[in-house]
Order: structure tokens, then sequence, then C-alpha cells
């Protein structure tokens, strides 16, 4: 069940919308399955913390961390991009978007050499970032992992814990528009398309 | 055409997400049909101004004024929400979406009194809000015409006006959730849903 076993709330599905536009997930279409003093979240989620921790064969350790903290360099995040060939954008406005997001959630590896002189490096190597009105909803945007990091759980632990930051700070409307090829990554994570036949929709001048 | 037959700038449908990602709708993605200084829109909007006035029978003028300027008071948008039917949400949310949310475009009706000493009557009969990261993305939440008013264009105007007041600050991907019954009516204005197999996707926890 990962992050999420441990959440206690149950939301009916019935008035599913209508839940959204109360944003009175707590009182009004829930159920709170077990009793506790924090309903939404068993524990609160520190900011940054170690995903993994490995030692390597050359005695070198790498640990991921995870951050919901936002710091996150521009160029390092444009390489990133371009290695999982998404187009250039401006990095002007790259910067804009990162520091108007309500959420920016990173992994970065660190790998501290087993050298004393040897120091620590630094790698992004995965980001997501949410826009949000601060009360009712949050939309994802722009998840992705280093293309070598990929294929071992990075994907879906970054998800899961953008999701729990965002719950833990009473966002209760948490949404995407996923793109064909990565629909069932988000479905396997909880999310539902077109629920109650509420579609995505995007605008573009007409012809 | 309404208020888009001025927008000059056509976006071409191939690599429709690649575009919207790269951010680059000026450079790389469109072509401008006219050449002209500000190939985006013709002319700026200003913040507020006025869409119709009538002359009523007993001599008042009624003013519908659009603003772009965010000015709502929150117990106004409540008793528009109660008109239209929506769920209660708790006040200070309500304020606190407003507050962080990018734009908030409002439809006033201004009643000026034939008396000289009658005063001016101001409401709210319309609202709609976007959440965004100030640089590639918007979403459009809240659209909403006060009952009395709906049927004759004002809904239509409203989303116009936020989208062009959008395209005014550069953002390239405009985007919203349509309720299936309303899905027509975005359809209308512009919207594609799916474009590309794009899925609108919300989060909940599982069972
Ligand atoms: C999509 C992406 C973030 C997934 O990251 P990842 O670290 O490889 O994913 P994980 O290893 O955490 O995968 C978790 C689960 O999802 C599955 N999965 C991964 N990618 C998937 C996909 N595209 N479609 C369906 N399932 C997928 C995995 O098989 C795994 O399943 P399991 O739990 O049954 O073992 C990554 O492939 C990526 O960055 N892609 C390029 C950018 C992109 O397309 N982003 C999303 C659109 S904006
Ligand atoms: C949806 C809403 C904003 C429309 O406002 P309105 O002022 O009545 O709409 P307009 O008069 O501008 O309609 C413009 C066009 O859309 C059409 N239209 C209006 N509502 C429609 C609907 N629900 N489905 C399909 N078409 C619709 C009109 O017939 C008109 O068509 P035309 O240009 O061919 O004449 C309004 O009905 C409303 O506030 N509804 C309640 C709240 C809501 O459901 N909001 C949207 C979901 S969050």
């Amino acid at each position: 069940m990962g992050v999420f076993g441990s959440i206690r709330v149950l939301r009916l599905r019935a008035g599913f919308w209508e839940s959204i536009k109360s944003g009175l997930l707590k009182d009004d279409t829930t159920q709170v399955i077990e009793t506790s003093p924090e309903p939404q979240v068993e524990e609160p989620l520190p900011e940054e913390f170690v995903l993994i921790e490995k030692t390597q064969p050359d005695g070198a350790i790498e640990q991921i961390i995870f951050s919901s903290g936002g710091d996150v360099d521009v160029y390092d995040l444009q390489s990133l991009c371009d290695k999982v060939g998404w187009p250039r954008r401006p990095l002007s406005k790259l910067a804009a978007a990162l520091k108007n997001s309500y959420m920016v959630a990173t992994l970065h590896s660190i790998r501290k050499s087993p050298e004393p002189e040897g120091g620590d490096q630094k790698k992004l190597i995965g980001m997501a970032r949410a826009t949000s009105d601060h009360a009712f909803n949050a939309t994802i945007w722009d998840v992705l992992v280093d293309p070598s990091y990929q294929g071992q759980g990075l994907g879906k632990t970054l998800v899961e814990n953008i999701i729990r930051a965002l719950l833990q700070r009473d966002i209760g409307n948490i949404t995407l528009f996923a793109d064909s090829q990565v629909v069932e990554f988000y479905r396997n994570l909880g999310f539902e398309p077109d629920p109650e036949g509420i579609k995505g929709m995007f605008w573009y001048p007409k012809f």
C-alpha cells in the first residue's frame, strides 16, 4: 500500500465533485475509519527526508533525498528536462514557473565519497511541481525522473509524497493532465480519469 | 467571431502538447498571419470595461462591467454560489482561494438611479478565476453567472475575456476541468476535451 497505508480518511464516492466544490472533505463527505486526534495523515512529513541509502562498490554512499521545499536550480532542471527529451523552455519562464508554483518537489542523489577529502556530489534526478489556489485545488505539472534512475519506484514515490505534502496542507482536490502514455502510471497512484464525466479541456485559438 | 476575431496568432495543431511544454508559442509553433508589432493580441484590454449598457423602464441605467482585477467580496461570492446551488464552502478558505488565484475575473451589474440622490447599486453577477504558475499554465475554476442573468451571452463573454487577459500575460496553456453538463459550453468557446489523448485526472484515496 506504500505511503497511503497510513491515511485514515475515506472519501465517499457519491457526490465526488460536490465534495470537491464544497471543500469540506473532513466535515461533509468523509468518514474517519479510526478515531485519531489528526484524522488526515498519521504523522506530519518532514519537508526533506532520505528515501534510499545504498553503499556503492567503491565504498561511496548514495542517498536519494525527497524534498518538498522547492530548492531547485533552473539550470539543473533544464538539463534534467533535456535528458527526458522535453523541448527547451526559456530559462526566465522556467524560473518564474518554479517561483510561482505552490509546491516544487524534488529528488536529489547525494554521493558521499569514501575518501575523507572527497566531498559530496549532489545531483537533481527528479521533479514534480503543483500550482494551487492554496485552499481547494492543486494541479500537478512536469513530473519527471532522470532516465538512469527510472524503473525503480522513484517516480511513484515522488508523486505519492507530493500528494501527501498537499494533503497535509489541507488541499482536497489534487488534479493533473496526463499524457496518454502515463495515464496508467497515474491510475496506479490513485488518480481517476474523467470521474463522473468531468473532462480535462485545453484552449487554443480556432483556425 | 466575438472577441477572438482580433487575435492574429495561429497555433499549429501538430505537436500540440509539445508546444505547450516548450512554452515557445511565439517562436516555435505559431505562425503570425498578419505582421504586427504585437503579435499576440491586437490591442491590450483594460483591466475593467463596460460590456453592456441598458436603459431600464424606470429610467435607471444598468451597466454590466467586466473586470480582471480580482476585486470581489467573499460574502457577495458566497451568495452568488448559493444562487447556482453550489454547496457552501468555508469563507476563510474561499477568501484564501481568491487571494491566491492568479486571476479573478468578475461581472458586476451597476444600476445608476435616475433620481439625482438615488446613488448606484453594484451587484456581483458572475465570476471566473484561474490558478497559474505565472509562466506556462493557467487552469480556470469556478465559472458561474447569476441565474437571472444567464442565457444572454454573459458566461461566454466572461470566459472569452479571462482567456484574453491570460493571453496578454503570455500564458500559453489555458486549461480547465469541465463538468459533463458544460463540456459543450466550453467546446463552443474553443476548448478541446482530451487533445491528443491527454486525460484530466483526479486523485482520491483508495478504499
Ligand atoms: C513517468 C515517469 C515519471 C515514471 O518514473 P519511474 O521512476 O520510471 O516510475 P516508477 O519506477 O516509480 O514506476 C512505478 C510504477 O509505475 C509503472 N510505470 C512507470 N512508467 C509507466 C508508464 N509510462 N505507464 C504505465 N506504468 C508505468 C511501473 O512499472 C511501476 O509499476 P509497479 O508499481 O507495478 O512496479 C518517468 O518515466 C519519466 O520521467 N518519464 C518522462 C517524463 C514524463 O513522461 N512525465 C510524465 C508526463 S508530464
Ligand atoms: C455555465 C454558465 C456559466 C453559462 O453562463 P450563461 O451566461 O448562461 O451562458 P451564455 O448565455 O454566455 O451562453 C453562451 C453559449 O453557450 C450555450 N450554453 C450555455 N450553457 C450551456 C451548457 N450548459 N451546455 C451547452 N451550451 C451552453 C448557450 O446556449 C450559448 O450558445 P450560443 O452562443 O450558440 O447562443 C451558467 O449556466 C452557470 O453559471 N451555471 C452554473 C454554474 C456552472 O455549472 N458552472 C460551470 C461548471 S464549474
